[in-house]
């Protein structure tokens, strides 16, 4: 038997690492900060691209590819952009190897760039270099482009899917002919981020505008949905910029509008990453291990015999035949285990670990019985439930339901986490102390920068956002006293 | 009135780099050797992903991601593979920019890494790294793995998708407990190459292996598809490699087999890139531009109408709305163009250069008549047929039949193409005529790297395979005129 994982409660941090483990979603690669993403943690990406994907097409888009290569160069025109990300920069120098003489490979000098390359930790630049070719006139607007690709930060301090040196993502990168156009494209993306972060992932998120602090670099307002982990930490879960003209001007994109003027085309960005797997897992799961909502899960239902001969197995396998057929006809995601190589019991614990939303097991008595017995991922439970075999239809309509009662439980549970752990503060010393607790606070900030990193340096907290549905009540600054126009969301943040 | 393409019999290289920028799929980049993919390409990719995807993954693969980067160290374990692939190697040496105190960017040259990274020219190495902690017993075999992922070969000299820096690909890698388990699998990758061709790409192909000299880095057999191109030139379409032991023992994994012994296991690898879409446009496409198969056209049907007045294109829209529901109701891609910027002798030239294999146009005598004007892309022929506007329902069946013909025609008019174009060549002097006119020359070869070598040097033709259906009938070698148990397959190739 498999030692069992840490508890939350206990080593919050330590559970994480193991549920990435021992649900077999990812690893650390040999390379620093690097991540191995392991197929069945990949199929819940899938189900994220997808899903993704799809809201983003219906809302216009198109997928496109740019180069991974940025030239130092484009970096450099963008000044503040340039600033927030040239400290963490993979750089190519060099394009070949050659051998060191002594049967190893070494850096070939004669093939040294002329111009350094870096592996694109967003891609503004090099984008807004090829918008500068595709944008002329006002009917080439608006341009509505995303591409799913992987990206490099060198992070120093990496933890598997919240923070890894590469990871995987898409970026939305759209050019408008009016400001307001743009303004309205960075709220419809950050809606489609809260509509999947709710609807698929069954979490709920705050959405809000980023203070000027920790604005993504290069945009005029950065737009995130915020999410509450189980440890009380917030997780910054997609974010969504109004870019203005900064990049447009710093690449001289320019249209001809329709009154024959020429100016400078409004840009907006947005995107998510393989980061969401993390939130995923914190949001959800317990201390059996991984929890999925029925939406994302590889495996919606398993089946697992339990048997002791193969003449017992055989009558099973015949008896759920039809069963297994009709789950699949109405389009759930089953999977009948039936190996040999391990026990019903090790089963039973490896598809609670991997988060599987229904397990049935079925044994010789239930086949004779006209039974089922039924586990439910999120609540534990259990129940044996009456089938038949013959005709299971009304049972597999029954499992539909349940499945959508899975995923709606599971983002009212978290929901009412979130409101449980969700703190109106008002002043310093109760401040400090939920702070340690952890959880949202809502508190009142005079406005200022100084204010903001006074707050950061003394307890680690963050303006996670201003949230956008917060009501406008004025109020006094939770730190300096001075007058507030509403309530900001803080917390300590992955 | 833009200018003409053109045409192939001309200047084919130009004819292609026309067709890659007119029909808008994609553009070089400021980066040398890099590509940047356009939405309408990036469509087309998509659709041959998926289709792969779905072949994969019913043969049981599974997708995961490896890291971008590959440690020198890594690509120093397995010699002829180093060797393969050091000359054409990103190198990423430091992880870090600064400020150069004049307003520009500078590399660190405090923040050296300690070990170079490559940036994957592949990922064998990385991958079977991974597979030292997944594989302990015969229980873990056989692992069936697939990455779609972006990979960078420092070449020289780049074509758009034929031959770039960077490109896109989907590499396969698998372990396997006994040899003929991986050798089996490697043909069976193969099978699903030659079918995606075929049956999706409407291009046959020519299933076989390579020579020693043609042969991966690394590989012990290298399987391949070869497809003619409309100059007369051959371009492999996708590889499959049995590996053999040779990665497992470099990395040092070893599993526990039934029998209880520690064996190293076998290992196959496979892929296809984003060079299909080069043979995609040069198998099919003529003289006005790109000819894609319907499977694979991002839209299949494009409808335009021909109108004066608005009143004219509402009356339209109105008459075409039900044969539009029902076209989408089928499944199949259909864009209405109804857009007021350009005329629509200018749409249909646009539709053309861009392939979509069904166009119907429509005008206010043809509602009048229940007739709509229907044109071909591959035959480029018209007619005007009939159709029940208010139940358009057989008219829809008949587009359905027609795509599936169009497909058909563009596969069977590759391969009278390439039949035409095959030649069985048994004279050194024929040889070197033939393969100035091009064209696939079945000759006799003896076997040695040596002839193999004076014939590519003599006529720049190189084995593109040999082929697995060729019959087993001896001969004389052209070249040198000994012994030869069958017929190779030579051609000058992309």
């Amino acid at each position: 038997m498999a030692k069992a994982l840490p508890k939350r409660s206990e080593n919050y941090s330590e559970w994480y690492n193991e549920i990435v483990k021992r649900a077999d979603l990812a690893e650390n690669s040999a390379v620093r900060g690097c991540m191995v993403i392991k197929p069945y943690g990949f199929a819940i990406w899938e189900k994220m691209q997808r899903a993704l994907d799809d809201m983003f097409k219906a809302t216009g888009h198109q997928n496109a590819y740019f180069p991974l290569f940025v030239p130092k160069s484009f970096l450099e025109k963008e000044e503040e952009h340039a600033e927030g990300f040239a400290k963490e920069c993979a750089v190519v120098t060099h394009y070949r190897l050659k051998s060191d003489g002594e049967g190893g490979l070494m850096v070939d000098p004669n093939a040294k760039l002329e111009e350094e390359l870096i592996i694109r930790p967003t891609s503004e630049t090099v984008i807004w270099n090829a918008y500068k070719g595709w944008i002329q006139s006002w009917r080439d607007l608006p341009l509505l482009i995303n591409q799913w690709c992987n990206v490099v930060r060198w992070e120093m301090r990496t933890r598997i899917f919240l923070r890894t040196a590469e990871f995987l993502w898409q970026e939305g990168h759209t050019a408008h002919a009016t400001e307001q156009e743009a303004v309205d494209e960075t709220h419809q993306m950050l809606g489609v981020y809260a509509e999947f972060a709710e609807g698929w992932m069954a979490m709920p998120v705050v959405q809000g505008v980023k203070t000027p602090a920790e604005r993504f670099a290069g945009a005029v307002d950065t737009f995130c949905i915020e999410a509450l982990m189980q440890d009380g930490k917030a997780l910054q879960s997609g974010t969504s910029h109004f870019l203005g003209q900064n990049f447009s001007k710093s690449f001289d994109v320019k249209f001809v509008g329709k009154d024959n003027q020429l100016e400078f085309p409004w840009a907006t960005s947005w995107g998510v990453s393989t980061r969401l797997m993390g939130a995923l897992i914190m949001a959800h799961s317990d201390d059996n291990g991984l929890v999925l909502p029925p939406k994302l899960a590889p495996i919606q239902v398993v089946i697992v015999p339990i048997h002791k001969t193969p003449e017992d197995l055989a009558k099973i396998s015949e008896t759920i035949a039809p069963l297994l057929g009709q789950l699949k006809a109405k389009g759930i995601s089953v999977k009948y285990d039936d190996s040999d190589n391990q026990r019903s019991g090790w089963k039973f614990a490896e598809y609670e670990l991997r988060g599987v939303p229904v397990r049935l097991g079925i044994g010789m008595r239930d086949v004779e019985n006209g039974a089922i017995e039924l586990a439910r991922r999120d609540t534990l439970s259990k129940e044996s439930r009456p089938i038949n075999f013959e005709l299971p239809e009304g049972f597999v309509v029954g499992i539909k339901v349940l499945l959508d009662e899975i995923q709606e439980n599971l983002y009212d549970r978290a929901m009412k986490f979130r409101e449980e752990n969700t703190f109106l503060i008002d002043t310093w010393d109760e401040f400090k102390e939920q702070i340690e607790k952890g959880g949202f606070i809502m508190a009142h900030w005079d406005g200022t920068a100084e204010t903001e990193a006074a707050i950061k340096n003394e307890t680690k907290a963050t303006i996670r956002c201003i949230p956008l549905l917060s009501a406008e009540m004025a109020g006094k600054c939770v730190y300096s006293g001075n007058d507030s126009p509403k309530r900001v969301l803080f917390a300590r943040a992955y």
